[in-house]
């Protein structure tokens, strides 16, 4: 919640959200709800129940938001925890939020019924919170969400057996086919997020829905894009995970599609499978930064950065079409900080 | 779907209910896809979704049914898979269905998306098709669902570096915790099955949906305690599964618990124990045959029997309280069939 740390209307909310999320996790019980509780209390943004609170905020002219707000906040920040929680067992990803991943604390087998428990309660929530048209809202976006994860896990190794992510990655991947992909795994549930606090106003109407849903849209974009380049690009000790986690779990992200678009030698994808499989960790480590420095010197990086920009540039126009106060001035801050982070 | 292949007006519905999930689960494409599309296709009861379709023609007086409860139905059967799908991976359970589970074809991974995007799918299908009130009935039947999984699998180690059940079988669960555990997993979504297709009928009045729920609710209990004796006393070639599955995966049924309160020279934990960890397969096998012949001999089947027995009678009850017709006469078969299956 860190991140809202300057915004105490916000972080009030969020308060109200946490203690939601709390007595949803508690009804597991034993090692489960232990898990999940601590999940949330590590370092977590609370980016999207965040959203919704500004969305709400924003629509019914800044007073405190009804209980409705707060349970479609808290389920969306479930529904996100859901997918990470399972997404770390696909990846193989042992760390989350700068502790264990729950894989490793409960074993796959619990983490796989963790996160159906925070699916199914997320859905609950927020059927019990929004009218129909809520829920039409949010089970194509949680589809959406699956489907482009199953997309990204189609670089996983296809011999079953192993395990682990292994084989060839994809290079050829078209940066239209990567940017279908983030829009599923990220801008759709922040569209969603804006769109879930719009239901807040006494008569949300497509005036104010619409913009809000772009600013999600193209926010979501920029922050994806952003988080993919810092993995390669990024400061280990600031993005809180190592480098080259994507590429080491088979996901070939835009600054790397960019890159081989340049590399008349072909040397990249050699470099990348020694970054994933060569037998020492040595090894591994040096074509990594190989990989970094290659994407680096062929302007990939900049040039990711600039389609980035792009978006944050998008998402800034669409917030000022929102009606101006204290709440968009914050939301407005919030995209910069979340575009604008440096590699 | 062979369960129904004496009733005409049943299996033509349900044949659309198949190509309606066939319609779904062709969204991910390459393996998932193709396996889960094998999955519907092997020996599939379509138990529940033949339930919508049974209350729904009772609804409505026998007419051909509308999309929404097709819908229905198929959201609930691939709700269903999901949950299978995931119960694999967590009970360790090689096969399904007379075939390899899905986290043996497809690596756990996978097999984790495949049920997420199932989840996903039939959550935005019944969010289609049924108005609000639908989706209260289905999100909180799913949460009991997996709240009753994670109870379940209590008995998995505590251990979770093994990835493997193992640790102490916990016997001492009582006969009411053990039926509160199968109305979640079990009779909660055939409940909603009745119900789903119940709101089949122009006027769903209280006085069709109250017994149509509660024949769905004894239905199901009284099945999961048959499958539950069946897994220890059934014979293999019948019920296609080896014998002894659920001790194996860690999970204590209603049999073993009502042996175990006679068991006064507690032989039996020593037993479970053996059938489960014992080095060698032929003293595992040894130990498994034991545990019967015990609960056999000390009258736990014959009471675990009469148990279900008395579900049976209720659900038949419930059933004489429906209009009367073809299709009511259909359910009363397809009970008797279902419930007063041999050991």
């Amino acid at each position: 919640m860190s991140f809202w740390a300057g915004y105490p209307e916000v972080q009030h909310e969020l308060e109200r959200v946490q203690h939601l999320i709390d007595q949803e996790t508690a009804g597991p019980g034993g090692l489960i709800s232990r898990a999940l509780s601590d999940l949330t209390r590590r370092d977590a943004k609370f980016l999207r129940p965040g959203f919704v609170v500004l969305a709400g905020r924003i629509g019914n002219g800044g007073v405190p938001l009804g209980e409705g707000a707060i349970e479609r906040a808290a389920a969306i920040e479930m529904l996100h925890m859901a997918s990470l929680i399972h997404d770390d067992i696909v990846d193989g990803a042992r760390t989350r939020r700068g502790g264990d991943s729950l894989h490793i604390t409960l074993g796959s087998k619990r983490a796989v019924l963790a996160g159906d428990y925070l699916f199914a309660r997320s859905f609950a929530l927020f059927a019990k919170s929004s009218g129909q048209e809520g829920l039409r809202l949010l089970t194509p976006s949680v589809a959406r969400l699956v489907s482009s994860v199953i997309d990204e896990s189609s670089g996983l190794d296809e011999s079953p057996a192993s395990g682990l992510p292994g084989g060839s990655l994809r290079f050829n991947l078209s940066p239209r086919r990567y940017l279908h992909r983030i829009v599923g795994k990220t801008a759709v549930l922040f569209a969603l997020s804006f769109h879930a606090g719009a239901l807040e106003a006494d008569t949300p109407s497509k005036d104010l829905i619409e913009p809000l849903r772009r600013v999600g849209y193209n926010l979501g974009v920029g922050f994806q894009i952003i988080d993919d380049l810092l993995d390669i690009a990024g400061d280990p000790r600031k993005t809180g995970k190592p480098r080259g986690t994507d590429l080491r779990a088979g996901v070939v992200t835009l600054p790397l599609i960019l890159a081989m678009q340049k590399d008349s030698g072909k040397i990249l994808p050699k470099l990348a499978d020694q970054a994933r499989h060569a037998r020492w960790r040595r090894t591994r480590v040096h074509a990594l930064e190989e990989v970094r420095r290659l994407v680096s010197r062929c302007g990939a990086f900049q040039e990711t950065w600039s389609v980035a920009e792009r978006y944050t540039r998008r998402a800034e126009r669409e917030i000022l079409r929102l009606p101006p106060g204290a709440d968009r001035d914050t939301l407005q801050e919030a995209t910069t900080r979340l575009l604008r982070r440096s590699a």
